[in-house]
């Protein structure tokens, strides 16, 4: 099973940081304030937090309340940043592959994965895993790109007119699961396709209990500030998910 | 609110009732077989099927061991159909828009609703009332166009190469949920857009449980019967889901 560790390639890393340096990116706008939205009360609440990258999110967990938060990267190189950057004597960082969290002796009452699971190609192991780590009523808040961004197999994304503008996105091989080769900064970077009914299925057959879908848009208020993510009418870029145990 | 019965305008009903009868037709080789599989046993169940047209589930529905089956439609004049061709003791029809089922005072095992929900402007309304009569335990299986479907809203709905061959459908304003006009035999045929994450939120709000969604796709033995259905692998044309109460 392939087990992807883009974040250690020093070109990757270095182009990912940057944009997440911008203030007014995806992440920031829709992505992350979704997320918390979705999150239950953390007081005294123990979280997993799957691929955590540079640890941001655990602070915040913390700073929410959280008694215990365990953070895990594959990438060594990301978590050098979150333990210089976001410690506290509540977190820790491991460094694990999430195809590997059967191997943690603990549960939790809080899993959440910010943006990782389309890089991983056992959904169902996983999902399974997460299942077995929580406690029983535990939640797992998870975001991951849209199905509509992750089914793109090459060419063209978008159709635009003469002015540039977007006219609409090209969607192809929808209903073909499996791995896509792009180019984020460096070539060959894989994400896996899954349909929409393929991951609340893999939900349900794991034992969850679906209790929310989000595939967020921005405000009137919002595109007056960012008028560029008008775009996410004709494709939105994340999906997130709430289920239960 | 609006309650559309395009069923009772002629020219739509021939049209209507001409692909229906074509054999190779996308219902009959995905959407019914797909919701047949999703249904529970229904031996000694009751059932209403919410825009039941001619009537032809009904009659499975008995055929499967249902004890009392309830059809309704909008359409008087598919329900002529329906009691001449689809009639029998356990059945009963009945001239009534979905969007008055509240009206009903029997409680039901199985709701059913083949390809109409997409009419319906009110969806959450309906879906409430859908919950209301449905007994402790009872499921809700439907059927609908596919979001990817519902969305367009113009245009063309698929971009070719110089052969003819569809390389890609052409998406826009999915994020965008209301009414579309289409041309379906007749103008200002009038479907309702949802999103993924509204239909399953609904649901959810209502008090259900998600059971299962499926985006049929052919098999490969049946893409060497029908090869023009390679195309829902861009596009599927149905969504359908399972829910319990």
């Amino acid at each position: 099973m392939a087990r992807q560790n883009i974040y250690d390639n020093e070109i990757f890393f270095e182009g990912y940081k940057k944009i997440r340096e911008n203030e007014a990116n995806a992440n920031d706008l829709f992505e992350i304030p979704t997320l918390f939205s979705m999150l239950p009360d953390l007081k005294g609440k123990s979280v997993l937090d799957l691929g955590c990258g540079f640890g941001e999110h655990c602070t915040r967990f913390v700073a929410s309340g959280a008694e215990k938060v365990v953070g895990i990267d594959i990438s060594e190189r990301m978590l050098e940043v979150a333990r210089k950057e976001n410690s506290a004597p509540e977190i820790t960082y491991l460094n694990m592959p999430m195809e590997d969290i059967s191997q943690l002796s603990e549960h939790f009452d809080v899993v959440v994965s910010s943006l990782a699971l389309h890089y991983v190609e056992d959904f169902a192991d996983v999902i399974r895993n997460v299942y077995d780590l929580l406690e029983k009523g535990g939640v797992f808040i998870f975001s991951q790109e849209h199905p509509l961004c992750t089914c793109h197999s090459g060419g063209d994304r978008w159709t635009r007119d003469e002015n540039g503008n977007k006219l609409h996105v090209n969607i192809a091989h929808y209903g073909v699961e499996g791995e896509r080769e792009l180019v984020w900064f460096v070539d060959h970077v894989k994400t896996y396709h899954r349909t929409f009914s393929t991951i609340m299925n893999t939900l349900i057959q794991a034992g969850f209990t679906i209790e929310e879908v989000i595939e967020p848009l921005p405000t009137e208020e919002l595109l007056k500030h960012y008028p560029q993510y008008e775009d996410l009418f004709h494709k939105p870029d994340f999906m997130l998910v709430r289920v239960c145990k």
